[in-house]
C-alpha cells in the first residue's frame, strides 16, 4: 500500500514554481480614500497634485521683516522697526505678506510698545522662510508603485491633495476545512472527532498579511462535495485552501479532484514538517491542500501561501526576522528534507544565542507555543552536532528572547503559576518551561542550554535531593539550589478507586495497569526508591516499561483508564479529577550557575517566589508546602 | 517676547514620567472570541479547557496491531495478520481501537488479501501512538497574562476547547485638531490656510499599534472650545491628542488649558524635531498636546504615545528594529539636544551601513518619504565626524535597503519615472533619489555616500560634460558614465510672457527678478557658461543670488510670481504651467564605480533605460532626446 504522492521537490524549488506559475496575477485595483491606506499597497506611483507649502510661508512663530532693513543691527545699536509697516507678527506656517522677505523669531525680538519692536541681530533675505515646495513639489513622484503605503506617505500625500489612492484589492482566500472527523471549533468532541482549528489558526496568519478570508462551513470527504465547493470559491476568490487537503489515506479526494479539473503544480515537498502540501491551478486560481496536522498547516502557511498573497500584490513579501544560532548538541535530521525544528533560544555572554529544540512532531502545538523560533536545517545535512551553527526564524521580539529565562527540567504546575504572575505584574521576562524530567534538566544546564534547571532528585543514601547529583554533574562549579517547594507524592487511582488500591504492594496484581514516569525523571526514581524499600522488582508491576513525560499526562491516562494507578504530585490530581493516595513529601529545587545569582531577572523571581501571597497560592494548588520556598544554598563543588 | 516653555526634560526622563504617572492604568477587559483574538493582548493567563488529543490516537495513516503479535517478523519471514482481528485500518487522528497499542503505517504493510495484511517489520508498543495531552494537557498554562496573541496560539487555544478569551480592549484614543488656519484634508486651501492632515498620519500609526481612533472635527483656536472638546473626550477615551496644541504663538491656548484642568507632566522635551511637546494628565487621562510640524508630531507620537497604548495594555512596546551606521561627512548637532535625523543607508562591501542625511526641517514631509531610518544623535554629542556611527531606526526591511541603489546627484524627471517603471515591473529593488545638484551628488559618490551619481556639468573649454570633474575628482579610479538623456534647458517665464523676455540678454532688467539655482548645480553652471558668452557680469542678473534647488521649485518660484525668470529643463515647466523659452540643449549622464558595473540591479537598469518603450515614454515627458541613452562610456582615471 503505497502514499499517492508525486515526486517530492525542494523548498526552494516549489516557491520558484508556485511564484513563476502565477507571475502575472494581481487582485484587481480598486480607489481608496488615502486616509484609510495605511498597509496597502500602491498600484501605480503617485505625484503631488499641489506643491506644498504653495506660498512663501513662516517657519517659525515671529515677526516677517524686509531682511535689508535688519542689517546691522546689534545689542549696542538695536534697529526699531514699526509694526504693520516695517514688519507684522506671523505665526508658524503663516503666508510672509509680499512686501517681506524674512523671519525674525519671537525669542529674538523686544516688543517696546504696541507699535514698535526692537532687534538686535540682522537677517539675511529668506531667513526662516519655508519655499514653495519645500515639503511637497506638484508633479513630482511621492511613492512608486508596488510600495506599502506607511502613516507617513498617508501625511504627505494628503498634503499635497491626493486624498484617493489606486491600490491591490486584498487578495480574498476562501478556506474550505474537509473531514468526516471533524466539528466546528466551538463545540464538544466525542471520541474519534477531531476540533476543526486549523481554519482559524490559518486565517488568522492570512489577515495579518492583508488577505481577506472566508471559511466555509466543514464539507465531509466526499468528492462531489469537496468538488462545489472549490469550483464555486474559484469564481470569487483570489486564492483557494482546502483543509486537510493533502494526506493520502482513505478518502482524501483532493489530490484527484485537482488533477481532474485543475493542474497540479505539486504534490509533496522535501521539508519536515509540512511535506504533505498540495499546489494547483484551478481556473487561473491558486488552490492549496495543506496538511491536517496543524504545524504542518501553519508552517506551509507560511512558506507558501505568504509569498503569494503579496505576489498578487506586486511586491516581495518581507524577510522572516531570522537570526544564528548554534546547539550544544547533537541534533539528528533526514537527509534530502529540510527540517524546521521548534526551538527555545538563550542568548549567552558571548553574544551568541543558543538554540535548544523542542519536541518534534507535527501534531503537537504546546511545541509552538513554546517555541522563541524555529531552526532551519538544511536539506542537505544529516543533522548537526555540538557547535554547529544554523539559522533560526524568530517568533518573538529579539530584544524580549533576550530578557528572558529558560528552565529546563521536571515539571512543577508551581511554575507555571510562577511564570503567570511575573507576567501579570509587568516583568519584563518571560520564564519559559521546557518539561524534560530532573536529569535531563541538569544536563541541559550542564551543556548550557538553559539558565534554570528544576530537579527533584532524591539519593536514597542520605535522603537528601540534587546534591549527589549536582556533585557528579557539576565538579568545580558553583551551585545554586533554590528551594521552590515542599511537595506530595502518591498514586494518581481511578475516581473511586474501583480496584481497591490501599498502598504500594497492592499494584503487584495481574490486573492493575500501572503507567511509569520516563527515565531520569525525578518521580521515577522515587518509584524505583519505593518499590526497593517494599521489596518489589519492578518486573512485578505491569506497565513498568510504560512511560509518560508529565504529571498531568500520567494522571490523565488514569482518568481517562488507560491505566488504573500512576505516581505523581497531588495538583495534577485536581485538575485531571482522579483520586490521589499520598505516599511521600519530597523536595523540588531551582538550580542554576552561581555567576547568575545577581541577575535582575534572578533576583526578580527569588523575590517573587518569596512573597507571602505567592506562597499562598502555591499551597492552595494541593499538596503544596512551602516552608523552605526562596531558600537558598551555595555549592562549590 | 519670551516662548512659554517649561524647562525642558531629557527623552529618557520625559518616557519615563509619563510611564510612571500612568504605570497602574490599564484599558477595561474585554471576553472575546478566540478566533478573533490574534495580535490582542491576554489580560489573563489561558490554561487548557480539555486535553488533546483525549484519548490515544493514531500519528499516522496505517495500520492498529498488537505489538506483541508483530515481534520478529521480517522480509525473510513476514508476519501475516487477519483484518478486523488482528489489526484494523486507521487514519491519522483516529482512536486506537483497545485491543490494539501499536501502528504500521501504511508504506510499510501489504496487502495480501481482502482479509489479510503481511508485514516485514515488527513494532514496539505505543508505536506511531499519539499519546493523550500530547499537543495540550487539561489545565496546563498555554498562554501567560500580558501576551500578544499569536495565529498558532489561537490554533492551540481552540484544540484546547478555549473558544473566548479575556485580553485588554483597544485603547480609545480621541484625536482633537485644532486652528483658525486649518482646513479638512480633501479640501483646497486658500493662500493662508493648511490643510489638516496631521490627524489622519497619526491615526495611521495608532490603529497599526492596536488603537481605535476618534478624530473629532477641527477646532477653532477658542480657549471655550478646545476646553469642551478636551472634558468631552477625557469621558469617553484613554487616551487624548490635542493637534498643534503644542506651540507657543498666538492662539495656542492648549498649555494654559491643560494648566488649569489638569497637571502638566512636562512640556518641551530635549529631542529635534519633536521638541514642543506637551503631556498632562486630565481626570486620570494621560493628554498629549502635539505639535504641528508633520515631522515633529509624527516623531512624538513614535516616541510617547506608542509606548503608552502598550503599557494600557500590560505589555512593554517592541524595540524599535534599529542597526548602527557610520557617516562619511561631518553632521552638525545641538548638543542638548537628541537630533532624530532623516537619513539614506547604503549597505557597503565590509557589511557596514553608511547613513547618508537627508533635509533637516520637521515640515518637510519629502524628507521622511525618501528616508531608509531615523538617526539619533545622542543629547550630549555635538554632531558627529566622518567615520562616526550611530543607531538608526528603520523605516524599510533591511533586506530591502541592502538591495537598494540610492543616486545622489542633479535632479532629473525621468528618474521619478525609471524608479517607479523598477517598482511596477517587479525589479526586487529601489532606484532612491537625493536631489542635491551635479557637484554634491559626485562630492557624495566620492565619499561612497551613494552608488550613483547624476551630473549635467559642461566643461565651458572642451564643451564636453561631466568628464573634466570626473578627472578632477576621481583621480586613480575606473569609472563608468551612463547617458541617461539629452534635454533642452531654457527660461521659465510667467504664463503669457508679460515681461517680453525673448533672449538672455532681457535679464537684465531692473523689473525682471530672477531665481537662481544653488551653488554645484548643474543649472547654474549652464547659467554662468552663458552669461559668460552674452558678456554679462552676475551683479547685473536681480535675484542672481536667490537659490532654489529643483527644477521644479524654480518654475514653481515662477509659476507663483515670486521672480519672472529662472533656468531649468523643460519638463518642469510642462508641470507647473510656465512658458518655456528654450536656450540650449545639455547632456545628462549617470556615472558610477565601475566596480559596480556587473551588480545585478546596474544591469537591470541599464536595460530598461535602453527599452523603446522606456525611451518614448522620457520623449514623452517634453524636452527630452533619448538617442544616446544607455550608452557606456569607462573611463580609467
Amino acid at each position: 500500500m503505497v502514499k499517492k504522492y508525486l515526486d517530492k521537490i525542494s523548498l526552494a524549488d516549489a516557491i520558484n514554481k508556485l511564484k513563476n506559475n502565477f507571475k502575472s496575477s494581481r487582485t484587481d485595483i480598486e480607489k481608496i480614500k488615502t486616509a484609510e491606506a495605511e498597509g496597502r499597497i500602491t498600484a501605480r506611483g503617485i505625484k503631488a497634485l499641489r506643491s506644498a507649502p504653495d506660498y512663501y510661508a513662516a517657519a517659525m512663530d515671529g515677526i516677517a521683516v524686509k531682511a535689508r532693513m535688519t542689517e546691522g543691527a546689534s545689542e549696542r545699536n538695536p534697529v526699531q522697526l514699526k509694526s504693520g509697516l516695517d514688519a507684522v507678527e506671523v505665526d508658524t506656517g503663516d503666508p510672509i505678506p509680499e512686501q517681506f522677505n524674512s523671519v525674525i523669531k519671537i525669542e529674538e525680538v523686544n516688543q517696546i510698545d504696541r507699535n514698535t519692536y526692537s532687534i538686535e541681530k540682522g537677517v539675511p533675505p529668506w531667513h526662516n522662510i519655508r519655499s514653495i515646495g519645500e515639503s511637497a513639489v506638484k508633479g513630482n513622484l511621492l511613492v512608486p508603485a508596488a510600495q506599502r503605503l506607511k502613516d507617513y506617505d498617508i501625511g504627505a500625500l494628503l498634503e499635497a491633495g491626493v486624498v484617493e489612492v489606486e491600490v491591490y484589492q486584498k487578495p480574498q482566500i476562501t478556506i474550505i476545512p474537509t473531514g468526516d472527523e471533524l466539528i466546528e471549533a466551538a463545540g464538544t468532541p466525542e471520541k474519534g472527532e477531531l476540533v476543526e482549528f486549523n481554519s482559524q489558526m490559518v486565517r488568522a496568519a492570512l489577515r495579518k498579511w492583508g488577505a481577506k478570508v472566508k471559511i466555509s462551513e466543514i464539507i465531509p470527504d466526499q468528492k462531489q462535495l469537496i468538488e462545489k465547493a472549490l469550483i464555486e470559491a474559484a469564481v470569487t476568490s483570489d486564492i483557494i485552501i482546502i483543509l486537510s487537503g493533502s494526506s493520502a489515506g482513505r478518502g482524501d479526494y483532493t489530490i484527484d479532484i485537482l488533477r481532474e479539473k485543475g493542474e497540479i503544480l505539486f504534490h509533496g515537498v522535501n521539508i519536515m514538517p509540512g511535506k504533505p502540501l498540495i499546489a494547483a491551478e484551478v481556473e487561473t486560481k491558486p488552490v492549496f491542500g495543506l496538511p491536517g496536522y496543524p504545524l504542518s498547516a501553519w508552517l506551509d502557511n507560511h512558506l507558501f501561501i505568504r509569498e503569494l498573497i503579496y505576489q498578487l500584490q506586486g511586491v516581495e513579501a518581507p524577510s522572516f526576522n531570522q537570526i544564528e544560532a548554534k546547539v550544544n548538541r547533537k541534533v539528528t535530521s533526514d537527509i534530502g528534507l529540510e527540517e524546521f525544528l521548534r526551538v527555545n533560544l538563550i542568548f549567552d555572554t558571548n553574544d551568541q544565542y543558543t538554540a535548544i529544540p523542542l519536541k518534534r512532531g507535527s501534531s503537537a502545538m504546546e511545541s509552538i507555543l513554546k517555541a522563541d523560533g524555529i531552526m532551519r536545517i538544511a536539506e542537505n545535512k544529516e543533522g548537526m552536532h555540538s557547535g554547529d551553527k544554523a539559522p533560526v526564524i524568530l517568533l518573538k521580539e529579539r530584544n524580549k528572547i533576550k530578557n528572558d529565562l529558560l528552565l529546563i527540567g521536571s515539571h512543577d504546575l508551581s511554575l507555571d503559576l510562577i511564570r503567570n504572575q511575573l507576567r501579570k505584574r509587568g516583568y519584563n521576562f518571560d520564564l519559559k518551561l521546557q518539561t524534560v524530567g530532573s536529569m535531563a534538566g541538569l544536563t541541559a544546564l550542564r551543556r548550557n542550554e538553559s539558565q534554570l534547571a528544576g530537579a527533584h532528585l532524591l539519593d536514597p543514601e542520605t535522603g537528601e535531593y540534587n546534591i549527589k547529583h549536582l556533585k557528579d554533574l557539576f565538579k568545580g562549579s558553583k551551585m545554586v539550589i533554590l528551594n521552590l517547594v515542599h511537595r506530595k507524592q502518591g498514586l494518581y487511582l481511578k475516581k473511586g478507586n474501583p480496584k481497591g488500591i490501599s498502598n504500594i504492594n497492592d499494584l503487584i496484581d495481574k490486573d492493575v495497569n500501572y503507567v511509569n514516569r520516563q527515565r531520569g525523571a525525578g518521580t521515577r526514581v522515587l518509584f524505583d526508591y519505593l518499590l526497593e524499600q517494599n521489596d518489589i522488582a519492578p518486573v512485578q508491576i505491569n506497565g513498568y516499561t510504560k512511560e509518560e513525560f508529565t504529571h498531568i499526562a500520567a494522571a490523565a491516562a488514569v482518568g481517562r483508564g488507560s491505566a488504573d494507578a500512576a505516581l505523581g504530585i497531588r495538583a495534577a490530581a485536581e485538575v485531571m479529577d482522579v483520586d490521589f493516595l499520598p505516599l511521600a513529601e519530597e523536595k523540588y529545587d531551582l538550580i542554576f550557575r552561581e555567576e547568575i545569582l545577581d541577575y535582575p531577572q534572578i533576583q526578580d523571581l527569588i523575590n517573587l517566589i518569596k512573597q507571602e501571597e505567592i506562597k499562598n497560592k502555591i499551597e492552595n494548588l494541593g499538596g503544596y508546602q512551602c516552608r523552605k520556598t526562596g531558600e537558598i544554598r551555595i555549592l562549590d563543588l
